[in-house]
């Protein structure tokens, strides 16, 4: 079986553009269309309600975008109504033939962190095509997921460079001796990792989060990490350009994918909006994003 | 309502000891007795075998510790009946009168944040009366949980010091400037955002996890935190003993709770045990590291 990298990128080349939809349920966000009938705070409800929102939105962005983004706690807030709206958006993403990056900052120690990697990179309710976690607990937390990723043919993204105001307080704390930044040891790791995973693309499956708010940093992590696929948030609704993304691409426009979330999917002014009125937003949304990010990545030319 | 610290300083007080009970359900580990005639791999199976286990282990328990602590990554690995389960697992618990943290070592940047916050520290199909975090994303990410743990009286333990020997790779790194760990800068976070939060027994509900492993680190971050109470983990198992895990109390006996896991649950030597010597096991070493932690902390006589 191909690589998770490969067959990111080679979805990338396919639909010509590196755009990932984020989706994160918020029903209070939501078309009334979509809560009309079931309004009653209910597991029925809240898995009924999600399903089919994310139903709508895959059914729209299918054919334009290489991946989804699901972001598991916007999922958790709606407890088992919403888990299973997980498994369904996640099953619906990938028999649509979307890569899913389940988004889920999961992380903790030994036997734990395979419980983890089990749950989302094997055949499971849950399974996706990869996983975001987070570095905090060390290499050896790092290591079970990557094994997982090398076994089942799954991705990884680490979070290094957060697209928050608050990512400065430890991300970029300079470390006593070398005096570069705390993401830049993790950054090392990462590729240590992912080193012996590398597919016909070049890349490894080991990839890292790195915010579209700070492309100083995105373009130093680019540089670090040449063969790691960079997850680049914050585009869109948390301030971060097309070209402040851009830092996070190699010439050849490949090398990372750019997610937006809210500015997809909750893109519309008036709850009151029709059916067919909410497809053509985000339907318009994501081909508004795809165009920014394609004028400012160059990326390749889609084939035919 | 009073503040979770209060809470759990009350119940450390009326059991005696500090001892709180992990639940880590790895079915291939459980007493034949409890997957007797369940053990085709299905939802109904995982949510019965699971549910059944726990509900076992908290009746055997509950009169023994003031909390136990499931841990989600172990739920999860078995989807939407690994999820059934933890709901039933927090909801018996907490009718038996157990404080629930629900280790998740969740976080993720402002509204995502609040989302987690929301799916187990309010009233959900998820309501634990605590969460464990990690800290890498910055203050504004743990901001939103300590918000939700002021409005609903629920509490919070960031990971400063995990228990594994990676934690020495980023955790213990000295920063430029004050040559400090990095682990300090975030307990002086830790420290700042639960100081409005000060309950009647002086803890706050912003607390810590530090590992049993490290004593040192323990005696250190005690001192730099007072008013937090600490989850240790790695004891047992692990390879944390009493005496270590005591670096991280105060000289009353109070501020922090041990947690033991494996070493409680799947402590006996056969997998044919009878349900009856199961549950003598379970109780047996439940005693024996009450006793243990409370030679070794000098936890106060139990109000009768």
């Amino acid at each position: 079986m191909q690589t998770f990298a490969d067959r990111l990128i080679d979805s990338v080349r396919k639909k010509g553009n590196p755009c990932i939809v984020g989706l994160d349920p918020r029903i209070d966000l939501m078309p009334d269309f979509i809560r009309s009938g079931r309004e009653t705070p209910s597991r029925e409800n809240f898995r009924a309600i999600v399903s089919d929102f994310h139903e709508l939105v895959l059914d729209t962005v299918a054919d334009l975008v290489p991946a989804v983004k699901p972001q598991l706690a916007f999922y958790e807030q709606y407890g088992l109504g919403g888990m299973e709206a997980f498994e369904n958006t996640v099953k619906a993403a990938r028999s649509r033939g979307l890569l899913v990056i389940a988004d889920g900052k999961r992380n903790d120690i030994s036997s734990t962190a395979e419980a983890y990697a089990t749950a989302f990179l094997s055949a499971t309710d849950f399974e996706a095509d990869s996983l975001t976690v987070t570095p905090y607990l060390g290499r050896d937390s790092l290591a079970p997921f990557a094994e997982a990723c090398a076994k089942h043919a799954k991705g990884l993204f680490v979070v290094l460079k957060s697209s928050n105001p608050g990512s400065r307080d430890f991300q970029d704390q300079p470390l006593a001796g070398t005096g570069r930044p705390l993401y830049e040891a993790i950054a090392a790791i990462i590729s240590d990792l992912g080193k012996n995973m590398l597919g016909e693309s070049g890349y490894s499956s080991i990839g890292a989060v790195v915010g579209a708010t700070f492309p100083e940093d995105g373009r130093r992590l680019r540089a670090l990490m040449p063969q790691a696929i960079i997850l680049v948030p914050g585009y869109g609704a948390q301030g971060g350009s097309a070209q402040s993304a851009a830092a996070c691409f190699h010439e050849n426009g490949l090398g990372a994918v750019v997610s937006s979330s809210r500015g997809i999917t909750y893109g519309f002014s008036d709850r009151g909006i029709s059916r067919k009125a909410f497809v053509t937003s985000v339907r318009d949304n994501t081909l508004r994003m795809i165009d920014e990010i394609v004028k400012a990545t160059s990326a390749p030319t889609p084939v035919s």
